[in-house]
C-alpha cells in the first residue's frame, strides 16, 4: 500500500499557484484538481464511466447523506462505497458537519458533538468526531475530512473564537481515531470565520496536530467574493508547502482560477451539476441559460470551443427542447457538459502551470468572458 | 436510395412465427424486433449510444408530442429528427391519432380529422390525415404510420363499423400524400375493434390501397390478454406474407413471445422504459420491484442470467438505494437494464427461429418464470 503523498512539481513565478501530484492507494491525482460532488453515492446524472471519460480523477461523497441513507454499515457490508457505486478512483468524504448545520433540524452543538434531527424522517442523531471518522472509514474513503463546524457568516467574534477552538479539539479527536500512516489520509480544516488572527490560530493548531492535507472551511458561505479571495490569500500561505491545500465548497470557474492563483490545489462544488439540472451551462464565454427563447432554433453547440460529447453531437435547440420537456436526458447531457467544462478548465490550468504560462492563461480566461458582453 | 423491403428468412414449422429482415435507407432491421419508444425526441433516460450498445435497431417517435413541442417545422429546420436527437438508425413515427384520443382534450372527430386541445397549453388543433403525413415527413421518418382512430374497448358495434370505415378512408388519403416508392415507407393499420368480421374487412380495405407494411391497432387497450391473443391469431394471417406486420403498443415479454408465435414481426411499448422509472425491473424469472425491503442488503445483480452493463456492475442494494433517493441514475440504470432485457429477448427469439427451436425456446421462457414462484 503506497502511502498518501503530495509532490510539488511546478511553482508559478508570478503567483502562489502550484502544480502538484497527490499519490493515493487508488491512483494519482494531478493538481490543481476539481472534484465532482457525488452526494448520495452517485454524481447526479453521471455514469462512473462518463466521469472517467471527462477526466474526473477523484470525487467527493457526503458523509451526512450516506450515514442517513442507506447507512454506512450497509455500504461497508456491500464492500465499501467504491464497489457500491462502481467507482475505483479515489473518493474524498466530507465530515458531515456542513450538512448537519445546513440540512439537519433542531441541531445543538456540545463539546461531544452535534445533535440533530434527520431532514429525511426526523430521527434523532448525535454526530461526534469519532462517529464521523467511523462513518468515513466504513465508506472506505481515501481522503477523510475532520469533523468541524462550518461557521456561518456573519458571526460574532466570540462565537468564532469558541467554535474555532472547539473545532481544533474535535480535529485532535479525529486524528486519534485515524493516526498518521493509516490506510486513509486525514485532512484538517482551517476555520476562524473572516477573522485573520483566528484563521492563523486555527492553521497553527492544526499543524501542531499534523495532517496529510489542509483545507479552508467556512468560505463560500455568503460572504462577498472579494472577502473570500482575501481569506484565501491570507490563509493559504499559512499552510505547509508539502501538503495539498483544499478550499471546500468553491466554486465558480472564476473562483477556481483565483483559488489556484492564491495557492489552492483542490476544489469541490455542486455548482456544475446543480446548475446543469437547472439548465444553466458553463462556457468559455460565460454562463448561458438554455431555456431562453433565443436558443429555440439555434443549431450551434453550447460552446463552439468545447469538444465534449454533448457539444460534438447536440444543438442548443435540442438541449432547450429536452429541458422544456422535463426529459431526464436534459440533466444527463447538461451535467456531462458542465463537468467536462470544469475538468477541461483545470486541465488547462495544469498545462499552463507546467508551461509557465499561467498569467497569460488567466488573462485570456477573463478576456474570452469579456468579449461576450 | 434502397427501396423499403421485407425479406422472409425463416418460418417456424410449429407456429406462425417468422424470422425476417426489413431493409430501409438507414439500414437493416432484423425481425422480430422490439422498438424502444422515444416519445419526445429521446428514449427517456437513454443516450443514443447506449441504445446502440444494447442492440436497438429502430426506435419509435411520437408525432403528437413532437408536433406540439418543439414543432415539426423546427425539427425539420434543424435537419430532421435523426440529426436533432443524434440517432442515425431507422425511426418509425406513429400518426398522432392514439395520443389525440388519450391525451388531447375536448377532442371531436369529423370526416376531415380530429380536433383537440393540447394537453400542454390548451391550444386548439385539427389533426388530419394530410397533416399527420406532413408532420411525419418533416420529422424525416423512415416508417410512417397512417392516421387512424384507435377504437376504445369496449365499444358499440355501430361505432366500430363507422370508425373502421372512416379510418380506411383516412388511410387512402395518407397513401395519396405518400405514394408507394417515395422516400418513406407507409404502414396501414388494421382496426375493427374486437369484431373479427370488421378486422377482416379492415385488412382487405387496406390491402386494396396497398402499403409497405401492416399494423394491428386497437389492441392492448384494456381487453383481456386472451382476447388480444385471439385478435392477433385471427388478424395477422389476413395480412400479406411479404410485408412486415406490427402489433402496436404491445407489450409485456410474454405478449411479445405470443405475438411472435402468431406471426408478428414488430412491437413497441413504453413498458420497459416506464416501468424502469418506477423501479420495476424485468428478469428471466419475472418482474421485481427494486424498492422492496428484501433488496436492502442484496449484493446480487438484478438478474444473474443477464450480462448487461447494469447487471455486471451494480447490486440490487445499490439500485434500491438510488431509487429510494430519487436519483436520476436510478432511471438511467433501470431503463438500460429493462431495454437490454427486451432487446436480448428478441435476439434470443430470432436465434431460435434461425435454429428452428422456437417451440422449445418458448417453453423454456415460461419454465424459468414458473420456477421463481
Amino acid at each position: 500500500m503506497t502511502a498518501f503523498n503530495y509532490d510539488l512539481l511546478h511553482r508559478d513565478p508570478d503567483s502562489q499557484a502550484r502544480r502538484g501530484c497527490i499519490t493515493t492507494t487508488r491512483g494519482e491525482i494531478q493538481t490543481p484538481v476539481f472534484m465532482p460532488v457525488g452526494t448520495q453515492g452517485t454524481v447526479k446524472a453521471m455514469l462512473p464511466e462518463a466521469l472517467k471519460d471527462i477526466g474526473a480523477q477523484i470525487i467527493l461523497a457526503n458523509t451526512y447523506h450516506l450515514y442517513l441513507r442507506p447507512g454506512h454499515d450497509l455500504v461497508k457490508q456491500m464492500g465499501g462505497l467504491h464497489r457500491f457505486m462502481n467507482w475505483d478512483r479515489p473518493i474524498l468524504t466530507d465530515s458531515g458537519g456542513f450538512q448537519v448545520f445546513s440540512l439537519g433540524e433542531l441541531r445543538r452543538i456540545t463539546e461531544e458533538g452535534a445533535a440533530f434531527q434527520s431532514h429525511l424522517d426526523g430521527s434523532r442523531h448525535l454526530l461526534t468526531p469519532e462517529l464521523s471518522m467511523d462513518i468515513q472509514l466504513a465508506l472506505g474513503s481515501d481522503i477523510v475530512m475532520v469533523f468541524d463546524e462550518c461557521i456561518p457568516h456573519p458571526a460574532e467574534r466570540k462565537y468564532v473564537v469558541d467554535s474555532t477552538n472547539r473545532s481544533a479539539r474535535w480535529a485532535r479527536r479525529c486524528r486519534d481515531v485515524i493516526p498518521s500512516g493509516s490506510g486513509s489520509a486525514l485532512f484538517g480544516i482551517v476555520q476562524g470565520g473572516m477573522e485573520t488572527d483566528l484563521r492563523q490560530q486555527s492553521a497553527e493548531q492544526l499543524q501542531e496536530i499534523g495532517f496529510e492535507g489542509y483545507a479552508l472551511g467556512g468560505l463560500s458561505v455568503g460572504e462577498e467574493t472579494a472577502l473570500m479571495y482575501d481569506m484565501m490569500e491570507y490563509s493559504l500561505p499559512l499552510l505547509p508547502e508539502n501538503r495539498p491545500r483544499y478550499v471546500m465548497g468553491v466554486g465558480t470557474p472564476e473562483n477556481l482560477v483565483e483559488g489556484v492563483a492564491r495557492g489552492c490545489d483542490m476544489f469541490d462544488c455542486v455548482m456544475p451539476t446543480r446548475n446543469a439540472r437547472n439548465g444553466v451551462l458553463f462556457t468559455t464565454f460565460g454562463k448561458i441559460s438554455i431555456k431562453q427563447a433565443q436558443y429555440r432554433d439555434d443549431d450551434r453547440p453550447i460552446d463552439a470551443d468545447c469538444d465534449c460529447y454533448v457539444c460534438r453531437n447536440y444543438s442548443r435547440a435540442y438541449l432547450r427542447h429536452l429541458y422544456r420537456s422535463g426529459e431526464i436526458l436534459a440533466s444527463v447531457l447538461n451535467t456531462h457538459h458542465n463537468l467536462y467544462y470544469y475538468q477541461q478548465l483545470m486541465a488547462a490550468v495544469r498545462r499552463s502551470l507546467e508551461e509557465g504560462t499561467f498569467t497569460s492563461f488567466r488573462k485570456n480566461f477573463y478576456h474570452k468572458r469579456d468579449l461576450s458582453h
